[in-house]
């Protein structure tokens, strides 16, 4: 779709809301036009549309020096809560946050591998829902929506799961049946675009013009967040970055090309590496990738040559996929996000960013920074909370009124 | 930059006046609202704004099946004259143009090797610009910009080639120099840039929302439209697809690393193509890339087996590449611009298309059209004309009046 007058005031929206978040305990209108470089008058209406909206509250006033005493807004964190539900190959993870985006409740479920029907799976999520709003004793009518992340290839607009590849699913209508159990504005998406619009929001990303988010799990995605917003694509699937081709001719990939950058940074990747390298050795977990990576994270700890050789063999693959990426998009900012970031860390970090200095041009290189992402809690069911909160803040602000405006109060 | 209204606003005035070249000879402002999803109002006031420009101008009325007669506009072509300049490795190649982009004069300059000193090339080209100026017979006052296109790295708001990779150019101040010489508003970018700008505006990615322009000659490059306007990167450098891994540790490349895009897909990696697959073959031209190609393309047209064999040894490099792109970016449309697809055309296309499917993802790839550029003449001058047509748009439009309405008709 291209872009209105209508997105660019939604994307506005979006960004003053993210800076009051990010300028908690209370912020000034002034301080939002400044940082946000956005005029006085533009933030003044959209302070006013998140007021109507509920998402914002005035919380008293600041001395402006000598001037009129200037008032200040904060998150209205308990004006309603978000649900963001993290669905994996194993389990399902759901947290229920505040406006703030406080984790107030979150519950995990495990998923048997027999348990991999839809009906199954979507009666899993409608349980967890359920029982993080008992958990944090919040009535109905105050939850706003809930996001979902499903692994794959999803339709957002129909809430479809178009491909899930963990379960050989196809074309499942997981929105369409989880209404059945819930109350609530569903969204869908994946956890590649749930992990960015995280970042987007409340992490590395956030005030960066254009930033990508690589995660690095069992798959590998990049998400892109160019000129401040997700870019999707034409068909909703966009970052795909873990297909693009490292080698050609190279390891045999799942999705059934050869070289892809996912069979040698993906977890099975790593083992394989790991495997090739040293086939007997006490790091390897047998299907059990999590737990090779956690020997793996202890080895580089300790020193253990094996790990630290194995870990720098990835490292020089990740850093020729990153540099495709430095080249190709000139972001600002690389934040590396997912479990197998989390798992190796820091020394991962300062490996990368050697393999990456050794392949990128010069100028788009000087101006990209790598990190690890900064999110401390899960990031997939953040972000899908997140999109709850989007599409809320979609909503035309005039239709929902504070109650005293209805006559109620 | 962050985007603000106002950039929205220049995005919609570029919006509505490519849609008013495209509609010639006359269109309604019913017809633009239609065309480009804006409101009736919205478009009313861009078109004033295009007016008050001097871009658009009044050409009469419609019938509209009963109603009131709608008023038509069209281009004010003869409203001002933009040029535009190819500076390449070997000739400059200069281009005026009247506001409805239709050359009215070219001149081509040879550049031999020995005149690659910045004082030199910057003589040329203002040559070369006061020769097509000349022979247009256009008064001084009514040329509204020139844009130059060199290739490298550019820094566009200083004008200055940061790095220009075949004369060893490093941080040349090229818009200064040629202020010395000529009195126009000037603008710098490059090759890639100003490729993908010219099919944003005229060619296959005109009214697409997420395009990828692949430049194919000597260097090769992916200028990125997303979102409907071209993606600079935070330092101006996206699009370095030629520098992008396709085969780890593989053929050398001249920025220093090595299995590029570009080594394998470039002229010169043509050339090592087909001088690997034979040697003596009377194909190859050592050193004149643009003959080998040429000769590629005849040996095509007459089955010669040496050259479909080196042809289809590049589209599986190129399908290779350009699948990445698939994968990442979920383009509606990649257009294959640049000599060496305009030498090696509709088979190279064929080839090509079979090679990215045969690698991309399903459902990206089905929403991806792969076409040959069909914009005639050459579009990196056509794309350089166009900066300086955007820069002349960029002009705050009540400052420039018409004459009458400055008492002066």
């Amino acid at each position: 779709m291209r872009r209105t007058s209508r997105d660019i005031r939604t994307a506005n929206r979006h960004e003053v809301l993210r800076h009051v978040i990010a300028g908690a305990p209370a912020v000034s209108r002034q301080h939002l036009a400044a940082a946000t470089g956005l005029s006085l008058a533009t933030v003044a209406t959209l302070i006013g549309e998140l007021l109507h909206l509920g998402a914002v509250t005035e919380v008293g006033y600041e001395d402006s020096d000598g001037g009129r005493p200037r008032g200040l807004v904060a998150v209205n964190a308990p004006g309603g809560a978000l649900i963001g539900v993290d669905v994996a190959e194993t389990y399902i993870h759901v947290a229920l946050f505040d406006l703030s985006l406080t984790v107030l409740a979150s519950a995990e479920a495990e998923l048997r591998p027999e348990e991999n029907e839809p009906a199954a799976v979507v009666a899993h999520i409608a349980a967890a829902v359920a029982s993080v709003v008992a958990t944090a004793a919040i009535p109905e009518d105050r939850v706003l929506g809930v996001g979902v992340s499903m692994p794959g290839q999803v339709d957002r607009e129909g809430g479809v799961s178009v491909f899930g590849p963990n379960w050989d699913w196809y074309d499942v209508p997981v929105l369409d049946l989880l209404a059945e159990h819930l109350p609530y504005p569903l969204h869908l998406d994946n956890p590649l675009r749930a992990c960015t619009v995280a970042e987007l929001w409340f992490g590395a990303a956030r005030g960066r013009e254009d930033a990508v988010v690589v995660n690095l799990g069992t798959g590998v995605g990049a998400g892109l967040a160019l000129g401040g917003t997700l870019h999707r694509g034409t068909s909703n699937s966009a970052g795909e970055w873990g297909h693009t081709t490292l080698v050609l001719n190279g390891r045999p990939c799942h999705c059934g090309a050869h070289g892809c950058v996912e069979s040698y940074v993906g977890a099975p990747g790593i083992m394989q590496s790991l495997r090739e390298l040293s086939p007997g050795s006490p790091l390897l977990r047998p299907d059990d990738q999590t737990a090779t990576v956690e020997a793996l994270g202890r080895g580089l700890a300790d020193g253990d040559p094996v790990a630290v050789k194995t870990v720098r063999d990835t490292a020089r693959y990740l850093g020729a996929g990153l540099a495709d990426l430095v080249n190709l998009l000139n972001p600002e900012v690389i934040v590396l996000s997912g479990w197998v970031a989390a798992g190796l860390g820091e020394p991962l970090l300062a490996e990368v960013r050697a393999g990456v200095a050794g392949r990128a041009l010069r100028r788009p290189l000087a101006s990209t920074e790598i990190v690890l992402s900064p999110i401390p809690t899960n990031p997939v069911s953040l972000g899908a909370a997140t999109f709850a909160l989007e599409g809320r803040l979609a909503a035309r602000p005039r239709l929902i009124r504070p109650k005293a405006d209805r006559g109620e109060g």
